[in-house]
């Protein structure tokens, strides 16, 4: 924990470069092979928080997103969506009570109340390197049945993050950042079920995913192996992004 | 517009009771009988904003969001759903210019920084009664096309909140506070033309509907009329609310 000195610094600055009442935290979903892990930041022993922080006064809210990821976790050039605002005024409490025998509530920062705009991502844990800023021991994946309980209400944020994600399979693509150029129907099943956390039919996920125009099947199939060889797709870059913003072919 | 004295008086209260930097703004589509209409408040002789308003310091976000369309409109009771934070540091330049030769820029509320959470709701335009508070001159429904120019970046949030609207079709029911009781498939099929003001194809609009599980078909047919005695539906409330927080059965 930081020393009072350490602490008023920080809260003097904070003040001067600051919006006040509101924070930003990133819900960054790492997907390889099958396995789904959430990023978090070990900031005093056994205290876990969502890579999270503030507005410049002047900064536009998506760029104060991707700025405070980069310089929590080392991530950069992350496609990051908004998804909710955390409004509890009750959301901060647990703050107070850490900081009340140190300083005064009227002098410190961390113990107004904050509105949190929460983003999320997905990446492929593989292709990315976290680094822990110099406020915290580590930043670490987990899987998230074996993630440590997180401060105030991030685990909320992440709860809502991963439910709004499985609703947006229903009418948005994912995978463009997570699949190779090329792929097989099967790997790109195991993307969704591993979202989704469930088993999918396979004659279903194949016709539905076709259906929606986002795919490309390449005329090579796959060599090698015992079975027949299957075939591989690659998204439809124009048809995958018109339906980012329209949802996909095929809704009403 | 006030005078400077009303205005400093405003300001002073707004940084009493209000969170600075903060706002919110409330995109109420109406609907009835295939017609959609969005409420708006006519503040200044030609000047159109959506209803909007502050959070009181130690407010919740949804409370505020209900309160001030009460306040500002008087429709109470309204189902309002998030759906964006507006944070272009620009936003509320227009404010600026309007309020410039009246106080300067540190004393005025209205031309601080503000992200705005945009809220939206669908109501049956024949059910409420919109009444004007002491600030605005009128409170108005219009037509999509028949909309005057909006103020700041209103139209903007509006157009956000169409779109928000339009792919929530997809993975969410809509009409349980638009429709009657009991409906014909056609009646519903409208309200979705409505929204998305294109036709849809009958067979597919009921094929799809059936599939959500969110419709019981009712032993009634309607009596009267020259063509075949259409069926009668209800909603089933049951399934409606758990399609509304888990997205339809039917998606992966």
């Amino acid at each position: 924990m930081l020393s009072k000195e350490e602490l008023l610094a920080y809260c003097a600055g904070a003040r001067k470069n600051y919006l006040p009442h509101i924070s930003i935290d990133c819900v960054v979903f790492g997907f390889h092979e099958g396995v789904m892990k959430v990023l978090v930041l070990n900031v005093e022993e056994g205290e876990w928080y969502l890579p999270g922080g503030f507005l410049l006064k002047e900064e536009p809210i998506e760029t104060a997103a991707n700025r405070i990821l980069k310089e929590r976790t080392g991530l950069d050039d992350i496609f990051l969506q908004q998804f909710y605002v955390f409004g509890d005024p009750e959301r901060s409490k647990e703050h107070f009570e850490m900081y009340k025998d140190i300083l005064p509530a009227g002098e410190n920062w961390f113990t107004n109340r904050f509105l949190t705009i929460g983003y999320y991502a997905l990446v492929d844990f593989q292709d990315v390197n976290p680094m822990p800023d110099e406020l915290s021991i580590s930043c670490n994946w987990f899987g998230l049945k074996e993630l440590p309980e997180l401060k105030l209400d991030h685990t909320q944020i992440l709860n809502t993050a991963l439910d709004t994600l499985r609703l947006h399979l229903n009418y948005q693509p994912v995978g463009y950042n997570l699949m190779p150029k090329e792929f097989t129907m099967p790997e790109l099943q195991k993307l969704y079920e591993t979202i989704l956390d469930k088993k999918l039919d396979r004659r279903n996920f194949q016709r539905r995913m076709l259906s929606f125009g986002i795919l490309n099947r390449s005329e090579q199939q796959r060599k090698g192996g015992a079975h027949k060889a299957p075939y591989l797709y690659a998204f439809n870059i124009e048809n995958y992004k018109a339906a980012l913003t329209e949802g996909f072919k095929g809704g009403w």
